[in-house]
């Protein structure tokens, strides 16, 4: 096996380019092997293997930097950069994450996660560079999609104003997660579609297509000499205009050829922008054939690409009601920001293809299109990730809490996320919106009231922010009473404990408080629906004379429902007990969410003891 | 006066050329007129006197919709639509806003205030227009600076994908707030340059300049017949290549050629960029030849273009500090987002011109800029806006508070900013700043405390927020303690009362305290110093035992300062009374600092009557 020869950064440099295609072909089959057990990004890192062993082949990562846009194709450069066996505990609890971590290595320069990041890290990598008088390449690996992102725009603006030596790979998938559809995407198919381009990839797809045993690993998919390598300056177009010189393109499957041009490339004192060519799911047929599927994925059956059916869900169940409610309302239009799958909103793009609007990785222009839409009448649904928002936070209030304008934020992927890490947990939701004047905030506790929310929503005619998390509800039975704007919905009454709680919580209050009563204790448990505006006075009322009060919320323990509560009972003399249950003011890593709950005492069984503990 | 012609939306069309050419004269008068009466932003309007003319000309604003990037050169527009007479309220309390308010007129259609907006807003005019089978233009007016923010650049790619009939009007100042460096500005370089534009708006330069009688106003800056206008359709560039038809360059201060051009334009079906080039303070010579500090300006004498000298301020204190922190800190980098002059930056512009970046209007890149730069080892001192800070939120998040750099956010106009309004007001940064993890939040109370904050937080080695007001220190003298991390200083120990502020409020709590012992009242001060980490041990220490609390602060009273100590006091059973003065959940309009505090009760003598009502 080459890869045994791999051991740490820049024993790539030692290999012949013969080596390096063997090599390429092992770590497909093996990142194949993890992800395939431990779920992850495969598409994106199948697609990156030559391009990531021709820059390392290059550039010397004892000095020179690599900044790897999104992250999420960093899995090549990990194996390569001494972390070949830690692959297998890839985004598990105390493994290695997903994502480029300076923790883990200096060869993983800056921490990345969301996207369009890349050239403003590498930008001030440089200045600082040039301020020190030091002498180092600085190298950012952004994907077509990453380029539609608004602040990877601005940074291509200040990059061409600044002039220092830097190097923007553009890697080009022709896709972001979802199709990317933009005036950026013209102008690069443009660029793609250039005479001189050998066009090897797309031979490439035909080759693997005609090959019958699906899963099977393929790497050397056209077998070239050296010859042939033109490299051409390109007149320009956008990016020579503002100042950036252009290279390529070039196949990004071919790492003699890459490795040729990275090599005329280093040697520029100006910024240079390389333009990469490469299929997503390259060598492996289920994820070139569907790269949005395996774009992140949860494990599946290696042989046949068959990944296991994943139940309901709360963004299917999203879904399929705003098509049913689109069927009766006119008005209702879809927004979402590259990630219409991740959010449910296939069926209703195919629908309803004039009224919904995929605007690519661009949060910010998202959510003042939604706006605009909104003013003129329309209800716009807009469906992100919550740690998505925080790109789109100042249209929020600026644009649409500002004007009272009725959109309605759907906060996907709300809570702990699990294996993504620190970067996708969307803990901070409830904080950065409660402070808006004007928002409202709510959240549902299983599917019926998703839908009920999303009913009433419409009738509120002002911006609501309705959350809740990747995955499912709770298989525990649960009445649901009617939706009343701003109403907690009291579930039981109880004379010991009460407990308060929104959203996915409501069901793990509900199975502790049963839990204790079968303890002899008697405890009521209030789904306050609404974190903004709070029915305090309902809430207020259950608290009178209880022994204790309880809280549970999956978010940051500060700006929250646990602060919410604080400042009620302060205002109320509150006397009782009392206990908060939500996530303490750092940054989570990755892992499954329930170890991460177990670990962070939010399961079921730590806060029951804790309850009795303090009951005592 | 022709200006008696217009009552109502639409009067314009009844107007020759002539009138109207008369019209901009007695418009620019009057504007200058209002605005060195009451502050506001001066060489925006002047420049779009003749291109809002000869807009409203060509179209019906009963139905065809205009929105105004950025807003402040709305004021031609509202003279126009029937606010001649109320523009002497302008920024005013009770009075006319200085930005575009869907309540003040149908024809003012889309709020804005920050930059970049109205491409976003305007697309999803359109495709909100085209879902309801209407048929009206909609128009947005963006300057060359606003193009620089991502998100106008988003909108760009997502106007070229969709193809909906709307136009963007190019205004091209050939400058932001503070000078334009970026890709984009070259790329319009080449635009303006181009042959075929005929140069008289640079001709209108000198012939101004020759005119001796400084503050004179000029509107015929050359008179042409209607021939020679060329109607050019540049082969493309960045625009035509992302799919938006391209028109101009045209002459921003002709109003017979702008009219001709859009009327042109009026008929596509597709989206149309029209380049119009203007000038900033055209017709006013001191705003023509420093349009920067026309910009928002307050007071000035009409004949000399002379300033009223503000006094020191906050903003100056930085600068001043900086550099001389700079001097001796080789590492020291400053970034600023198209506000150098606003922000106290000027001076270290010029002393440390490679260490010093103003990246545009693009917060978002100068956040992760930063970031990277702080990643290399350099010390950035970033200075924004409070309400700009929203447009970076998640890279202070993503990128530098979960890779724990050293980057030092300086929030200037934190708190109230009075005449702007309610899309300027610095009431949030507390709230959003509080909740996010490994994040330090602290506000000097006066110049010195700034100056102590700026030598310590170098020291610290991770992310601060430091927050201070527009304007001026508080001239009631006051001690200051040495500074230590996470530590409150208290000011005055006192038997009944214990004030609790922060920043900007401290002064007020010790002259309500003053005023109280004077009555008879023991009182204390704390000045938190730090919001996060809250120095709770300390501050309740002195909480023990008085018989009332009282918590001032600049900001919203969800989430900040008064949310930190009623949690505190909660934690803590306290018992006694308590009061808590901070802006309510709500935008706050425009109007003079003094008079907003008195309508919202913040001023000294509205909180020390509250507290004396409380303490009987």
């Amino acid at each position: 096996m080459v890869i045994e020869k791999i051991q740490k950064t820049n024993d790539i440099h030692k290999l012949s380019l013969e080596e390096k295609k063997e090599l390429a072909l092992e770590i497909r089959q093996y990142i194949i092997d993890v992800v395939s057990k431990n779920g992850g990004h495969l598409a994106s890192n199948l697609g990156v293997v030559e391009l990531t062993i021709a820059l390392e082949s290059v550039f010397d990562l004892k000095k020179d930097k690599i900044v790897w846009d999104v992250g999420h194709q960093c899995y090549v450069h990990k194996i390569l950069n001494g972390r070949y066996e830690e692959l297998k505990t890839i985004r598990k609890l105390n493994g290695i994450s997903g994502f480029p971590k300076t923790m883990e290595s200096s060869t993983d320069v800056f921490n990345t996660g969301h996207s369009s990041t890349s050239i403003s890290a590498c930008l001030g990598l440089a200045c600082s560079r040039d301020i020190q008088r030091d002498d180092y390449q600085v190298i950012a690996v952004i994907g077509d999609g990453a380029l539609t992102g608004g602040m990877a725009l601005e940074a291509l603006n200040h990059v061409g104003c600044l002039q220092k030596k830097m190097m923007i790979i553009l890697n080009d998938n022709e896709m972001s997660i979802s199709k990317n559809i933009s005036g950026m995407n013209k102008l690069l198919t443009r660029l793609r579609t250039k005479k001189n381009y050998r066009r090897t990839n797309h031979r490439g797809k035909e080759i693997i297509s005609s090959i019958p045993a699906v899963g099977k690993v393929i790497t050397e998919v056209v077998s070239r000499g050296k010859a042939a390598v033109k490299q051409v300056f390109v007149p320009g177009m956008y990016f020579e205009e503002i100042g950036i010189k252009y290279l390529g393109p070039v196949d990004g499957h071919n790492i003699e050829d890459m490795e040729h041009l990275f090599r005329q490339a280093k040697d520029f004192d100006e910024p240079v922008l390389i333009h990469v060519l490469s299929k997503k799911g390259m060598g492996y047929l289920p994820a070139l054939e569907n790269p949005s599927k395996f774009h992140g994925v949860g494990p599946f059956e290696k042989e046949t690409g068959e990944i296991k059916k994943s139940g309901n869900s709360y963004s299917k169940v999203f879904g399929k009601k705003l098509v049913s409610l689109a069927k009766t309302n006119k008005n209702i239009v879809a927004i979402t920001a590259a990630m219409r799958d991740g959010v449910g909103m296939g069926e209703f793009s195919l629908k309803f293809p004039e009224k919904f609007f995929d605007v690519g990785i661009a949060e910010e222009h998202a959510l003042t299109f939604a706006a605009g839409l909104a003013k003129n009448g329309m209800i716009p649904f807009v469906s992100i990730y919550s740690s998505f928002y925080q790109r789109g936070y100042d249209q929020i209030i600026h644009d649409i809490c500002m004007q009272e304008l009725p959109v309605i934020l759907c906060i996907d992927r709300a809570g702990i996320v699990g294996n993504d890490g620190e970067t996708h947990q969307g803990l901070y939701d409830m904080s950065f919106m409660k402070c808006i004047p004007n928002m409202t905030i709510a959240a549902p506790k299983n599917y019926k009231e998703l839908e009920m929310l999303m009913e009433e929503a419409i009738t509120y005619k002002k911006p609501i922010a309705i959350r809740y998390p990747r995955g499912g509800e709770s298989s525990l039975p649960m009445k649901t009473s009617p939706m009343k704007y701003g109403k907690c919905e009291i579930l039981k009454e109880g004379e010991d404990i009460l407990f308060i709680s929104i959203g996915n919580m409501v069901s793990r209050s509900m199975e502790i408080s049963n839990e204790l009563e079968q303890m002899g204790y008697s405890c009521g448990v209030i789904n306050t629906r609404f974190l903004k505006p709070l029915d305090s006075k309902a809430i207020m009322k259950e608290i009178l004379n209880k022994k204790m009060v309880v809280v549970i919320e999956d978010g940051t323990m500060i700006g929250g429902l646990s602060s919410s509560i604080k400042e009620l009972l302060f205002e109320n003399q509150y006397q009782g007990k009392s206990l908060f249950f939500a996530y303490p003011d750092q940054f989570i890593k990755h892992g499954d969410v329930s170890l991460i709950e177990k670990k962070y005492k939010m399961d079921s069984s730590s806060i029951k003891n804790r309850i009795i503990k303090e009951m005592k």
